[in-house]
């Protein structure tokens, strides 16, 4: 199955699933679910995320950065809805016979890069597959807060008429000829998550993490709620390693396909006024588009034509 | 690694984790993490744990079980702390080429299950393998509330002279001829932790599921609490499978190592008196045993011998 597929098979549920349960305040399809735990309590997000050798990182990709990045995607996914990381938890399936010395060095560097993300790790799961030749299998679930005035920040709240942003640079994360690239080492955008959440409040209507590509997300960010995407997406929002590996024709194109992105997409109302950079951190912030009324996709103004870049991305199967 | 090793491994760093982050209320080494989402706010317990085809289950077993083992065993670490079940997530690696008409047949059953046990699926990932021969994976984390009034039930809490039972009854849960049997059918005993803990409250002193086996889950048990355990297991709580399958002198031996059955053990004070069946499912209660002051360890009184069984049972890989 793919995962658009899936996405809208549990998404189309949530209705129903609110209803049943009444601790569902946010349910699957977006970044994170929202649990409630009380009343009087905002609620606690969810995520689960799993990295596997051969898909999300290539053989011989040091230890340290496996786990790095199968943390700093679900971290990406807490920023996403503008909320804290607080707790995480690690599931790993080791191949057959894996060195136990290895092994240490996994969850060492977990342990690590879940407490560097404020999100200690309180429980882990470890097997091994019964099967040779099995890839090496990480899976992190993050627990964590919304924000405590804004709330959480839903994909599904964009609104006609809203200003399109994002956070930093794309395109290029991942080095084909060395597996290696930002989608190693990239920094989840918490803090300005916050800042827009801390600053814009109810101005901030909806926001995501790009991690399949802008065209895709951007695309499911219009279907959730309900309008159209028109980005017009400068030079200056490319990232170095695009621009050396496309020709100039395809470059933003390239780059609104490649995902592993991390950085944030969100959208505002049009009164809102941004700096150019997150004065907390000097993360670019990009104006590149606007919400419309009409039939949810996402279009690309490029060299005077409209694309419909909605299916542009990496779709998972 | 050895699980055993992991956990010692994670447990040793509980403290020093508490210290740094204030928000680990348990951290890992019990059967679920307590994590503090709040002022006034007691906590949430977090578990996630794996199901591997050709580990924890036989390939050809249906989808339906695989969905429900996979779910009900991190209920019963709920139970085992007393707590109620709020919320799933699902992962799910399939092999390459995996039907999507199967895969939309393992998410409905995780769906149906979690709904069963009252924590509806809030989110998932679901990955295919690079790799052929790859086995199906399933990775569920659970979240849920401790008891409102006794608060979460540790395993390192039993103290010297308690008395030590267990719900239900243990062995051949698991056919090895079919790969079918209780480990695929059980029924977490959360109903029967809620009533100890509404009845015992305070009296009710440690608390834990049995997944291994009798014999090394009561060890850990003991080591948790710095305490020995001391057992004479009544031919009353052996499951009738488990008296098929072994020579009488065998029996308990065979029935304390097999695993998989899922039961609470718990240790209470000495002045408690309970009923023979939980009230409110009919579930046996019986007194096993009890605890001592002396090197950790758990012993078994079999035919005039006392054995250590500590290592009884299933040493995760």
């Amino acid at each position: 199955m793919r995962e658009g597929e899936l996405l809208a098979l549990i998404y189309n549920r949530s209705t129903d699933l609110r209803a049943a349960f009444p601790q569902v305040l946010v349910g699957p399809g977006d970044d994170c679910a929202l649990v409630g735990v009380g009343a009087a309590h905002p609620g606690v997000l969810l995520k689960t995320d799993q990295l596997i050798e051969g898909r999300h990182f290539t053989p011989g990709t040091p230890l340290d950065l496996i786990a790095r990045k199968a943390i700093a995607r679900a971290v990406s996914d807490i920023a996403a809805m503008a909320g804290t990381p607080r707790a995480a938890l690690a599931a790993c399936a080791l191949p057959p016979g894996y060195e136990q010395r290895r092994a240490d060095e996994l969850f060492d560097a977990c342990s690590r890069w879940s407490r560097h993300f404020g999100a200690p790790l309180v429980g882990g799961d470890i097997a091994s597959f019964a099967t040779d030749a099995t890839p090496l299998t990480l899976t992190i679930t993050l627990v964590g807060l919304p924000h405590p005035s804004r709330g959480p920040v839903l994909r599904s709240t964009a609104r006609p008429s809203d200003h399109v942003y994002i956070t930093g640079r794309i395109g290029g994360s991942f080095d084909a000829a060395t597996g290696m690239g930002r989608h190693l080492t990239f920094e989840p955008r918490v803090t300005e998550a916050h800042w827009l959440a801390d600053t814009l409040g109810p101005q901030l209507h909806a926001m995501m993490d790009l991690s399949d590509g802008l065209g895709i997300d951007a695309g499911r960010l219009g279907a959730a709620s309900r309008v159209q995407l028109e980005l017009d997406v400068p030079r200056s929002c490319l990232h170095d390693r695009a621009r050396q590996h496309s020709a100039d024709r395809n470059l933003v194109l390239q780059s609104v396909s490649d995902g592993e992105d991390y950085e944030l997409l969100f959208t505002a109302d049009t009164a809102v006024t941004l700096p150019p950079t997150c004065p907390l951190t000097g993360t670019p912030i990009t104006r590149i588009g606007r919400c419309l009324a009409g039939e949810p996709a996402c279009y690309l103004l490029l060299d005077g034509e409209r694309l419909d870049v909605s299916g542009r991305g990496w779709e998972h199967t």
